[in-house]
C-alpha cells in the first residue's frame, strides 16, 4: 500500500531516519564500552525492537510485565523492568521466570525487597533484583548516599536473591536544552550509579551491573567509566521534546502523524485536520520548553517541515492548524480540504501509544503495517 | 473477580453511578422533548452504549468511522457521524449505507457537500447530510449567518442528495464554571443552530433534524425550542473538568483508575503509584480550571475521595502522588506500599482510551470485564 493511500490519520515511521537513529545510539555505547539495553516502551512493537537487536542491543528494558510476556514470546529474554516490584505483580514475574525468562526486577525499599526475597523463597526462585538510585531526585530510587542502599542490598542477598546491580535514570536531563548541561547531568547520573556500586561492593555485596541511561544523558556523556551498560528509549523515533532538548534535529524524528485537511475557518486562519489528541496523545510536553510546539509541528506529506505551522489546538478527532504568531488568513488556498499533511509528535512514546499499528514507510516509498500493543 | 485481586493498573466503571448519570441525562431530556444521540468516543463500549440505549436513547453519534463500523456490527444502526466528511473517507461511508447502516454525514464547506454528492451519484447512494453550525467559534462549522449555509444546503439538494438538517456543537461549554454562563451558552447554542435552520426552510430547503448538544450545555438548557435532538458524550462517566464546569459533584465520577504504591520519596512527601500517564493519559484538562487537580484526585481503594491528595506528576508507568500545599511527610506511615488507591481523571474520554477494557464494578462488588477498541 502506497502512502498516498493510507487512511488518515496514520502513525507514519520514517525507516530509514529510524535506522540511523538506532545506529547513531549503537555506535555510540559500543565506542564507550558499554552494553545496551534499549527501553522497548518507546514502541512495543517486534520490528523496532528486532532493528535494535540486530544493530548490536544485548537485551531490552520494560516498562510493564506485558512488555515483557510479549517480547519473551518472540524470543527476546533479557529483559529487565526498570518500574519498582511490588507484592501483587511478583506470581506475573514468577511466571516468566519460571518459563524461562531472564527477567531483571527492581527495587528501591526494603519492603519491596523483602517482598521480593519472601515470595522468590517460597517458590524457590532466585530473582535477580536491581536497587534502584537516585541521582537527581525526580522520582523514584534510594540516594547513593543512603544507608538504606545496604541495608536493601543485604536483605537480597540474606533472602537468598541475586542482588544484580544498581540502575538510575536521569528523567531531569528533559528538563535542559544545553549540551554543557546535559554533559554535566550525564555525568551526575554515571557518578551517583558508580559511587552506589561501590558503597554496595565496600560492604562485601555483590554489585555486577551498573546501569543507567535516558536519551539525552546517553547521548551527551562523555565517559561511562564504571557503567556496564545504558538503557534509552524515545532516540529510536525521537520527538519534538528532544529536539527541544537539543538531541536530535527535527530532520531525525522517525514519528509522524499523517493527516487531512477537512475544514477551514479562514479569517482565523485556522485549517481542521482529522488529527485531534486521539492521533497525537495530549502530550504537551513542549509547553515549558524553549519552542512550544502546540500538538506538533506540520510537514508536508512527504516530510518536509513546512515552517511555521504547528497544529494549535486539539479536540478529540479535529487539530486545529494555524500558523506561530501573525495568522494565514489564505491557509484555505494554501491547504485546500483534501490536503494531506504529517504531524511531528511533541512525544513520540504517547503519540504511538494512541495507535494499534504503526505504517513503516520504506526508503523506496513502500509501506508495511508493523502491529504494537498496549495495556497491562 | 472480586476488585481486590484485580491488576493495577485497571480502569474501573463504577456502575451504579454510570446508570444514575445515565437516568439523570434522559430524564432531564425527556422532559425537554428531544431525542437523545449519546456520543460513543467516550467510552467505545458496547455494555455502556447498550444501557445508553435502554434508557431511552434513539441513536447514536460517533467521532470515526471505525465506531460507525464496530456500533453497526453490533446492530445498531442509527448513527450521527459528527466530524466533517472529506472525499478520502467517503468509501468507507458508502459500504456502511449499502450494507443498511442509517449513517449521517456532516459537512461545513462546498467543498466537502459537492464530494458527497458525486460520490453518491456515482455509486447511486442518496447520502444523508448534515450541516455543522458554528455557534461558538470554537471549532468547524459555518456560521448561522454566513451566506455559504444556504449555498452548501443547495449543493447538497441540487446533487441529489438529503439535506437532513443541521447540529452544532457548543464546545466552549467547557471554558466556564458558573450556571448562569452555562445557560447562556447553552441558549447560544439552541439559537444558532435554531437560526440556521429557518434560514433554509426559509430558502426551500428541508431542515428535519436540529441536532445540538455537549454535555454542559445538554444539563444547563432551560428550554430546547425548535431543537429535535441533542448529543453529549461525557455525562455516562463524567470526570475532573466537568466536576470543575460545575455540572457533576466528585461522587458523580464513574471512572476512576485502580493503582498500587509502589514506593515513596518521604522527605518530599511523594508516593509513587504504577498509574502514570499511561493509565491516566496526557490530559490535563484541569490546568486552566478554577482546581487544578494535576493528573487526578486520590480516593480510596472503595471511591471515597481523600481529601487533598493528587496525582501532581506523572511518568509513563510512574505516578507521584502528593498532598496539596504541605507535603505530608507522613506519607509511607499513611499509605504504604501495597495499598491500593483509585484515581478519579481529568477527562474521561482521554484515560479511557489508554485501556483495553474497564472493569466494571457493580453495586454488589461484583467486577465484570468490559471490552473497548480504539483506532482508525
Amino acid at each position: 500500500m502506497p502512502l498516498d493511500t493510507l487512511p488518515t490519520p496514520s502513525a507514519l515511521i520514517d525507516v530509514p531516519r529510524m535506522m540511523r537513529n538506532i545506529e547513531r545510539m549503537q555506535r555510540r555505547l559500543d565506542a564507550l564500552g558499554v552494553a545496551f539495553h534499549p527501553h522497548v516502551k518507546t514502541t512495543k512493537c517486534e520490528p523496532v525492537v528486532r532493528a535494535q537487536l540486530a544493530a548490536g542491543a544485548r537485551g531490552i528494558t520494560v516498562s510493564t510485565l506485558k512488555e515483557a510476556e510479549q517480547f519473551f514470546a518472540r524470543g527476546i529474554d533479557d529483559i529487565v523492568y526498570a518500574v519498582g516490584m511490588v507484592a501483587g505483580k511478583l506470581p506475573q514475574a514468577l511466571a516468566l521466570r519460571q518459563r524461562g525468562c531472564n527477567l531483571k526486577l527492581t527495587a528501591d525499599s526494603l519492603v519491596a525487597a523483602e517482598a521480593i526475597a519472601a515470595h522468590g523463597c517460597e517458590h524457590g526462585m532466585n530473582f535477580e533484583v536491581w536497587i534502584e538510585i537516585d541521582v537527581d531526585g525526580h522520582r523514584s530510587g534510594v540516594a547513593p548516599e543512603d544507608a538504606r542502599l545496604v541495608t536493601i542490598g543485604r536483605a537480597l542477598a540474606e533472602g537468598g536473591m541475586t542482588l544484580g546491580g544498581v540502575l538510575a535514570h536521569a528523567g531531569s536531563s528533559y528538563d535542559h536544552h544545553r549540551h554543557d548541561e546535559l554533559v554535566r547531568i550525564a555525568e551526575q547520573e554515571r557518578a551517583g550509579a558508580v559511587r552506589a556500586a561501590e558503597r554496595l561492593r565496600a560492604a562485601g555485596l555483590p554489585c555486577p551491573v551498573v546501569s543507567i541511561g535516558s536519551t539525552p544523558t546517553a547521548l551527551a556523556a562523555e565517559r561511562l567509566d564504571g557503567v556496564t551498560e545504558v538503557r534509552a528509549g524515545v532516540y529510536v523515533l525521537f520527538d519534538l521534546v528532544m529536539h527541544n532538548v537539543g538531541v536530535c534535529t527535527t530532520d531525525e524524528i522517525a514519528l509522524s502523524v499523517l493527516t487531512t485537511v477537512i475544514g477551514h475557518q479562514e479569517e482565523k486562519g485556522w485549517a481542521i485536520v482529522d488529527a485531534g489528541w486521539m492521533a497525537m496523545s495530549r502530550d504537551r510536553g513542549t509547553q515549558r520548553q524553549p519552542h512550544d510546539f502546540g500538538y506538533g509541528l506540520v510537514c508536508a506529506e512527504d516530510g518536509t517541515v513546512l515552517g511555521d505551522y504547528l497544529l494549535g489546538g486539539a479536540n478529540q478527532e479535529h487539530g486545529i492548524m494555524q500558523r506561530r504568531g501573525e495568522p494565514d488568513r489564505a491557509i484555505a488556498a494554501r491547504f485546500p480540504i483534501g490536503t494531506r499533511l504529517r504531524i511531528l509528535p511533541n512525544h513520540a512514546c504517547a503519540t504511538g501509544a494512541q495507535h494499534p499499528e504503526y505504517q513503516a514507510v520504506a526508503a523506496d516509498g513502500g509501506v508495511e503495517t508493523w502491529p504494537r500493543f498496549y495495556g497491562w
